[in-house]
């Protein structure tokens, strides 16, 4: 099935393998007249980019994009961008003494069985390198958005057992996250999850961690009823997320052990104008965005690619004991650079739901259209 | 946007509001051949229905299948299988007093922003009635995977703070369960529930819950990548429930505080076949499915409708008391009704997984196709 | 296949068997607050019905829809609307002696082989009584289109060797096509017609036709490049029709003859207001409407149930002859009745562009928005 | 909206502008270990490059594919194929001069309107370089199609009024058209199109033409009902080409005069395997295919490009006259080049019906699936 394509209206098609030549993405109904270039786009790249802050995978992956198309004199046309990201620091061969065994928590196992054929070069197609072209497509996506003033920010909540709660605005939390090089907004929790992951780097091993995505200014009326519910789309974007193992929204799995008259938001009015006087549903209601901050979390589990020897079998079912040599670069927690992808995705699900519902929402009418 | 259909190749359509004449389901992409009659369906609603135990919503609701369309002499034909509910203790003059206010928690406030327009009685299309659609459809859908033996079992693994975790397979899960009136399979943890459940009705309060939802004899290769992962597609069904907060798959939230060495699922092999040792992973990796059991968790808050005295406004902006009457007839636990529900969303994410990925898997080219 | 359903934003989904107990269309993603009501849908499957004017079938099929869903005090309210037609007339047991045979010219050769079932009653499925659930659906669209002027006006341009051509606005067609029992906007070329019908139906035999479809005040800017085409949406759409076998737009087949010089249309301006001074193209230029006359036409092949004696072979492979017994209720020429249809097809095409291209042109903006 | 996309299962999209720096297309969906190499493409492409004969546009594109992705070991894997394209001869200049008026017949109008913004040069997106694209994923589509013995030709079946019309299988078709320039399979025929094409050069005129396109070894059931009709998919696939004005399936518009008795393909039967006597029906019976010769004509406008001079405006709407420079290179007959972009897209919309058919049709259950 066709089923590297993501969004129906704002759409995007993803292509290619960690150590093929490149990986690029194209995206289709993009509105006309948005001002795009490549330096915006490299911008939120750099972000997610492995070798940053020596926390993470020491990989040299210096991602340039090239515009193939869609954009003239530096405006959207309304035709397909391609973008195009060159994988300049790919070392196919580093993988050849794991071609014939079935890395564990890998995709192999499960892609031969489908395919009868794998690329195991890096994990090929089902490589996170993917990732990048979803921030390339989520950073013409939040220009978009951003006509509409609509602001996403994620940060690193947990990783292992420490834990960091945010709340406020996304421009505060912007600014809480200026000095951290793993997007965590509390500098004395950060501390303590540098301290693990310095160690996990020299034990070989990798832990999960928790992205958590604030969304202010979003419009009442976003999603529908009753399966594309804004909170299923979001569901689904983030279970699509190489790493993922759940997703919460509002109070999550905390909402098991609440009674309805604690989770319930009460109504309160303003000069007649009605609101939530709280938001334990996290901004949406029966599938529908309520106005208030988009509000939901993330769980990826612990890289799969560690040190550690592991016991396996080979692809002809021999037992074996497989281990990544030394100097091997990898994530210790995936989580940290997950955080601009579910930046780029929560923005990819939320152009979607407001290009979708334009004919219902007034104040929605007037994207990129000037003239 | 046409949000109102599930699946891509077996794909549903539900209409129909909570106090109108009926609901309904057309299901379009069927196989042929697969011999069906209303009542199995019905016996699949009953499940549902409420009712049945004290312990939930006391609604008379006899739920009866009607078979529009579709099946010739018993059997699909391969044309659209049109099912009709009809609604028959429906009171709509109850919902009068509430016409003119917003309800805490219910869809009233977000469909009205959105369309400008609400039905009211009984929460119209964002009623839960809804979900009697999918369990009819999901009726259909089982008969197809029981064609390659892949059995689905849900069950009530919380309800507030008491907890409850099965393991074996879902045949042990439904014969465990047989006993329970709220889809309970331990029969202590049964009678703490039904303690606080019996609680929470004389409070006039609500509280949430879990369900936890096996399958066995998945298919190896089901779910594609990048974006149409199975634990997406899962995620996505998942969120579409009403009063649906968060979803896991494996491990889940858990995930977090595990180390690599921990959540890696190793492999080992007998006589030459390849399979995970164990399955942190809950049945999936990289979102395709490994042939071990699919494991994942639904959180559900607690229903938004108590018969507490609840601040809210008038749609007009005028602050207001509003309680439920006291003969009033609602959920103390949605969790428990979800239960079939959410049985009834697996088997539609599956058999479209199966049909689309029929091409791959030789095993699955013969279903309904025996002449 | 899920194949059932026609329209991206506005999308129907219909169902239901020739001599089943009803069929049926749920339209999803109607814009909220558009008044409906069941008379003026009638009147729309009315001009559809058969035995209006002995020059069709003398089917007696009183069709009168039954609103079940999406309509709160008269008006849509985003939700699906479930329409339903009771099948009165059905006589299942005039199909038994068909029962063991292929029909030529029926869907039973190519459904048989691709289902290994089929329901022979009245063609099952593939029965143009599925057509009245089009019109049906397309009632609802004109509703939406009137909105912005839209007018839709097909009429039988084609009856065998008899030809009609009408050139002027949809207004001044309809009011041509007042007296007409057949939408044939011409007096002298419906007396030809007419004659013609008379002779077939005493022959036993059947004839094509054509129909042409204008229509006025297309908004510019509907239908998308490069494969959402305005004209292959239109294409798709008439092609599904049963019995179709072209479409043509603007001077169709006639392009082929022309040089470009004569086919082009050439642009002037009024008041600095650019637009073409003629229209051979049909109102369409790469894949969008230009603001002309919408014009394209379908030709229809001759209806394949005729009275007269065919060979044939039983479904086992036996030669066999077949005719339809005396008293058999079919049609001389399909093209008459596939004229509503034409214009209930070519709505949905239009709204579905029309919403579509809602961000796109400002003047779209506002359809069902008073609140 | 996303509408650069072609296909469900099999699905392309294409990207790119005429004098960009490349166009190219991705295919999601193809079969896993299909064998795919540069070279085979290449072929498909030159086929369809213009300047190989001296009566087609003489601008010359050395159309050479890079495979960008999907590929591993020269088999496909499942993962998307990412193909692009250079544009080397492009000359972006040379559209300098009409970049303020609107050119007759041309995108620019249309395109203008609904975006607000025109990549003016070569027609942008909406050039005809695009159908490179079409043709190189129409040999991947192809190569599967291969794997079942299905062969696809498409010829020149007229240009202004010179007729060809060929009766035979694609295998002598393909035979037939060896020595000709223009895919006309009437050595005589040729010749009056060339001398025709010479003076139109000579003219600074273009005219029209048809293509007819034949499909053998169709297997039985392909299409679906109601509305993902084969023959409504062929003339979606066929209407979305440039320049596209009608299309016609079997007898096409002919069957509007001719009488039922004459149009129905009787059946007959040969050892007990009963099929159609005689194909009026074009391969197709209520949307599925028969087994019989797939068989439709499209209809192709003459070229917009002429060097006559013709009257025009400015964006502004100033009257103005406009010509093509002397050294233009356009096509006096696009239909000729079309030839190979008309089974490319045949082989796309036969792929994906194969492909969504396959639960239905046991032969077609094996497709590149031999470990």
């Amino acid at each position: 099935m066709a089923s590297n394509s993501f969004g129906n209206i704002f759409r995007i098609t993803t292509w290619g393998e960690s150590h093929g030549p490149a990986v690029g993405v194209v995206i289709d109904g993009c509105p006309s007249n948005i001002s795009i270039n490549e330096d915006e786009i490299n911008r939120e790249l750099a972000r997610r980019a492995p070798g940053v802050s020596g926390l993470v995978s020491p990989r040299k992956e210096p991602d340039k994009v090239e515009i193939l198309s869609g954009v003239f004199e530096g405006k959207t046309t309304g035709a397909p961008i391609s973008l195009l990201i060159r994988n300049i620091d790919s070392k196919p061969s580093a993988y050849e003494p794991m071609k014939d065994l079935f890395r564990p928590g890998h995709a192999g196992f499960s892609y031969l069985k489908k395919y009868g054929i794998f690329d195991y070069q890096g994990g090929g197609r089902a490589s996170a390198r993917e990732t990048a072209c979803r921030v390339a497509a989520g950073a013409i996506a939040s220009k978009v958005l951003s006509q509409f003033d609509i602001q996403i920010g994620a940060y690193l909540a947990a990783l292992g057992s420490h834990t960091c709660l945010f709340e406020g605005s996304v421009e505060q939390l912007r600014k809480a996250q200026t000095k951290s090089a793993i997007f965590c907004p509390d500098i004395s929790v950060e501390a303590q999850m540098t301290e693990t992951i310095t160690k996990l780097i020299s034990d070989g091993d990798s832990i999960g961690g928790q992205v958590v995505c604030l969304v202010d200014n979003v419009p009442i009326g976003l999603g529908d009823p009753i399966y594309e519910k804004l909170e299923a789309r979001l569901a689904f974007a983030m279970l699509s997320l190489p790493a993922s193992k759940a997703f919460e929204i509002g109070e999550g799995v905390r909402a098991c052990a609440m009674r309805g008259s604690e989770h319930n938001d009460l109504y309160e009015a303003t000069e007649g104008v009605t609101k939530p006087s709280s938001n334990h549903a996290g901004g949406v209601l029966a599938g529908i965005s309520t106005g208030e901050q988009l509000n939901f979390k993330v769980t990826l589990k612990p890289a799969s690619s560690i040190r550690k020897t592991q016991k396996t079998t080979t692809l002809k079912g021999a037992p074996v004991e497989f281990s990544l040599p030394e100097g091997s670069r990898h994530d210790p927690c995936v989580a940290i650079r997950a955080v601009p992808v579910v930046e780029a995705m929560t923005a990819l699900v939320l152009v979607d739901a407001l290009m979708n519902s334009r004919q219902l929402i007034p104040s929605c009418g007037s994207v990129a259209r000037t003239h």
